[in-house]
């Protein structure tokens, strides 16, 4: 098998190293890993052994000249990973037959490896803990606090003070705002009693974590499921959320289809009347990629195995009330779901 | 003229708005920006008068319905604004010849409006303001800091704590992690005497702001252009850098070819021996993209105009020892270069 690799992460995961201009060349067990002068250093020091560094300006003529000297017929590549100018300049007088994959490298990653287990536990671990940072700060200090200077403080407790690059741009939202699945920052304010969104993960040596809580503004804040609010209407949400997370990730098991899974979840939001207002797929897979494969949708036909690594995050959102969204990252081991980070 | 556009900024530069998932198509003088439903309030609420806005799940079919059902036969597009993935489905069945045309959208940029210049204007100034703010609060406060926090300071800083998106991740780099154009954070921490570059910028109302300090770090620090260091070497690779970025400026004239201003401050480099240590460009455009055209390369032959706005920022990079770049965005106003944010 032949293939080419211009996506950071799908290069990453051959390679063990990656630059912002580089594309990997695999040649049935031979690897390439082209980049250019600037990042020659970093990648002799970062590249698995068995990976052969080559350092060109021109990327693409380098890789069209391994194609040529090693008589390459036919090379898969991902039609996601390069724009219509690469693939132009790419296939411009190569008799190659390209075979175009879609998602080509996120199906090789779909099953974690135990590395990989490992290093997406540590990811949530230090999720979780940022989160209770993060929390703890919240009272009395941050009432006041409008979603700008909140978010940029969830940055703060993520990033460590700058330590770990973040998965995403976090999701910090208050009442109405967090009926908005992707929120983004107001000028609205924190105030007492208050329900508070945070959608937030980081990255631990490249791999993502993915959490979301809701939680009640008061003098017990805490990231934890139990969440007290002193509106019937919250709490009844709330209840039916945190019924549908705990049920989906207590009922998983490998072997399943996906959509099994999202089922249980919505299942249990349409039950109570909520159906219309759970408006998103249950989870997505999370990796090198914060979303990747498996889809775990109602449509997703994706048998559930061991060593898959996905969310598991059911919301409703009331427009121009409030939303309620909690999400965890789970890993399926001896055919079930286990929590990440705790 | 009708064309299609994928790129958030190429289509934000034609409808006043844009989202993460939408495309812009122009047919003659009527303009359509097809997005999906989550967006469908915003669009309505950010699109400039006379857009046409068409909510469809499917933007690529949405786009396709649009060209047939106006008999379209000819479309321009940017080949690096499209996967190929995305060219195949929008060209797949259609009789439609695509013109490719590299950088359409940023051609149509090169020139600002004084609408995009005094946007431009208010990015700059926020983001001198937001230099002299992290440059009052490092001494002594920060000393022993690492460069991870640092850079953390200078987010925050630059964001205005959480009000405004950054241009890019901030450079911030001590002595020699300074020597590499691109640095990244490192645990080097911050102590009395040592050099510290820093490079970094906000967006105000989507437009970049992008600056380049090098800075001593003693009692009396600032962002100023007069810097006094204690090691002869730092001093004159200073002054040569300064006297570059000086000329650049006073010298740029509309008329000029953008390798001409490379030049003067090549020259000025090369003259006192430091040529092979300025290994990038003296500058590039900025606008909605932090990097775009006009390109200003010893290679560049554009030639400058009254309402280009582009960088000037030589650089001398020492391995293992230091590194100094100092940068401003300018205008061409009346022929001449004027520096923003001052």
């Amino acid at each position: 098998m032949n293939y080419l690799l211009k996506d950071e992460n799908s290069i990453y995961y051959e390679c063990g190293y990656s630059s912002d201009n580089a594309i990997f060349v695999g040649l049935g067990s031979e690897s390439f890993f082209i980049t250019d002068g600037r990042y020659a250093l970093d990648a002799k020091l970062g590249c698995r052994s068995g990976v052969e560094i080559i350092i060109d300006r021109d990327l693409i003529s380098a890789a069209k000249r391994l194609l040529i000297s090693n008589n390459i017929k036919k090379v898969i590549i991902d039609p996601k990973e390069f724009s219509l100018l690469n693939f132009n300049e790419l296939s411009n007088g190569l008799s190659v037959e390209f075979e175009l994959d879609k998602n080509f490298s996120q199906k090789k990653r779909i099953i974690k490896t135990p590395k990989e287990i490992e290093l997406l536990k540590n990811a949530a671990k230090f999720g979780t803990i940022a989160f209770d940072n993060f929390a703890n700060s919240i009272y009395p200090d941050m009432l006041g606090f409008d979603e700008y200077r909140l978010t940029h403080l969830a940055k703060e407790h993520l990033s460590f003070q700058g330590r770990f690059e973040l998965s995403f741009s976090p999701i910090v939202a208050i009442n109405s705002n967090a009926a908005k699945p992707h929120a983004t920052p107001t000028d609205m304010k924190l105030n007492e009693n208050d329900l508070l969104l945070i959608d937030a993960g980081l990255k631990f040596e490249r791999y993502c974590s993915d959490r979301t809580r809701t939680i009640s503004i008061d003098n017990d804040i805490n990231c934890s499921l139990l969440q007290y609010f002193n509106s019937e209407e919250k709490k009844k949400v709330y209840d039916v959320v945190l019924k549908a997370h705990n049920s989906a990730i207590k009922e998983a098991r490998s072997g399943m289809k996906a959509s099994q899974i999202d089922k249980i979840a919505r299942d249990i939001i349409c039950e109570h009347g909520f159906g219309d207002y759970f408006v998103h797929s249950i989870g997505h897979g999370v990796g090198l990629d914060i979303h990747e494969l498996p889809a775990i949708s109602a449509k997703s036909e994706t048998i559930i195995e061991d060593g898959m690594i996905f969310t598991i995050e059911p919301g409703i959102y009331l427009p121009n009330e409030f939303g309620v969204r909690i999400e965890d990252t789970v890993v399926m081991k001896n055919s079930k779901a286990e929590i990440l980070g705790v």
